[in-house]
């Protein structure tokens, strides 16, 4: 077993590539393919590969149905939370309901979800109740962590401690659920499970708090993105959320103004760094990267599994895209 | 046990009414209750449980969460189906995305969905597999259904046959899956679960075909709704389907005038009769009422249970809402 991101990564392409559907409405199947081929990081799924092996000493082809589960899962969640984000570009490209509509998008998004509990059950049935359990209290999270997140638009008041709650519902559990289903298919203990769900909670949070920042302070060169996003969407993010709290109603003020783009995201930053929130927040994503690995510290494994886990824990801090 | 659907519709509607949910996000759960207070005739998981007690002889309540997944499933398809088909009102009362909006549709139906995989869940180990798999592969080609529904809007060609495939789909899979996971549960061999599945497909198409029926030709009095919906929608029924094949074109020009509401129903009624088609419908649901009724004739029960199967075969195709 090779523990690069790379080799992972490309097992679940090419798994993915090779997926069966049913064949009697070809065109509610369009859009699932369209969005796996979109790419991404893969993150999930290698997540799930690399516990197993790291515990099981096998090949993680073993595995591979599940963490295409979880990655078909993801997918899903990603289709259907840009029709409610009405978002029109996803990874470079059209999103679903753009290139298709707002019905393809819902259906086919339903379809990936039952289609990844297929993928999921594609495994011994003693394992079975278990990973299905982990599985959909996952998926339930997930989707209260995106109510939260909407709820959040709307809300003024929103505190550091309820968004770094939203973010571990909406990112962090489906990363820790693909490490304890991998962790659980190599027979390990309720602890070595737990200890590899503690440590995918903490990277999903390290990750998405170097998101935020990325957002905010990346090279848009490096990023492949426009910087000043979440600030033009007024996005609740932990930058936002801390600078409301601490800025004695500066960055309230600046908000409600009617501002051009650039100079809306100079004044936010302006804010931001009168406070080193630009600092602080990539602190705080270096101290959930640092518990990740106080987690993983917990489980034994060979050399070179422990350092794929924590190179990705430290990356999840200090990447740039 | 008794084989009334008001006994075991009751079973339902307690069980329901008891269901937990998670408690992060409250609101996300606001609209899954509304929707199953929406009452319906719970028709599928009274088949599950009758068709569990038939073959095991054994409490229904046993096979309760079972009943209840394909329930909550069932709910969550109309959830979505009339986001899609923007649909205002189901039941007498607005729709969700209506009441709320389209992104509480669209996420509390996602939750839905994975709510009744859990409820599915809920059964001893060995059966889960299979269960599952029935579940998943039903879920699969009701949504291919859903995506031939609406395909279907846009096309002049339709055929019967067509039609009869993509009404096989969207509601009588469900039905057969019902009758299906119950035999399963009783320990029932592939045979006996064969012929409950068949039995549920064509008691399916009976029920479909008399709905449309009662769509142009009911008593609006008990029907519970006003008649000719279909034909203002130019849905594509059966009648519809037919209608156009076999009028020489008179039906499509009528379909292409701008005609007031009554006078368009009255028309389209006219061609109808000339072509009997509203007693070949019903004749063509009696048919599957009886088809229904041949593949229960093949699977061994005690009377009471039998009768319990057989007059809602025989119901689906003469009822009158």
């Amino acid at each position: 077993m090779e523990y690069t991101t790379d080799y992972l990564a490309g097992l679940i392409e090419t798994g993915l590539k090779e997926l069966k559907y049913p064949n009697e409405a070809p065109h509610l199947f369009d859009p699932i393919r369209y969005t796996l081929e979109g790419g991404g990081k893969r993150l999930r799924p290698c997540l799930l590969l690399a516990a197993y092996s790291a515990l099981s000493h096998s090949d993680c082809t073993e595995v591979l149905p599940q963490a295409l589960a979880v990655e078909m899962f993801h997918n899903f969640t990603l289709l259907h939370d840009d029709v409610m984000d009405r978002a029109d570009i996803r990874r470079g490209r059209p999103t679903v309901h753009r290139r298709w509509n707002d019905n393809a998008a819902i259906l086919s998004g339903d379809a990936m979800l039952t289609r990844s509990v297929q993928l999921l059950a594609e495994c011994r049935p003693d394992v079975l109740p278990d990973i299905l359990d982990i599985f959909n209290t996952t998926a339930m999270e997930i989707y209260e962590g995106q109510q939260l997140d909407m709820e959040f638009e709307r809300r003024s008041d929103v505190t550091v401690q309820e968004y770094l709650e939203m973010i571990r519902l909406k990112t962090s559990v489906l990363l820790a659920c693909a490490c304890a289903i991998g962790a659980r298919m190599a027979g390990a203990s309720d602890e070595v499970r737990h200890h590899f769900y503690e440590y995918g909670v903490a990277l999903g949070l390290a990750f998405q708090l170097r998101d935020d920042w990325l957002d905010t302070y990346g090279d848009p060169a490096v990023f492949g993105k426009a910087i000043g996003g979440d600030i033009l969407n007024r996005k609740k993010t932990w930058l936002l959320i801390t600078g409301l709290q601490e800025s004695d109603g500066e960055l309230a003020s600046i908000l409600d103004e009617d501002l051009s783009d650039d100079v809306l995201i100079a004044q936010v930053r302006g804010v931001y760094d009168s406070l080193s929130l630009g600092e602080r927040c990539g602190a705080l994503a270096a101290r959930y990267s640092a518990k990740a690995i106080e987690s993983l510290d917990k489980i034994e494994m060979d050399t070179r599994a422990y350092e794929f886990f924590r190179s990705l824990a430290l990356s999840a801090a200090s990447r740039n895209h």
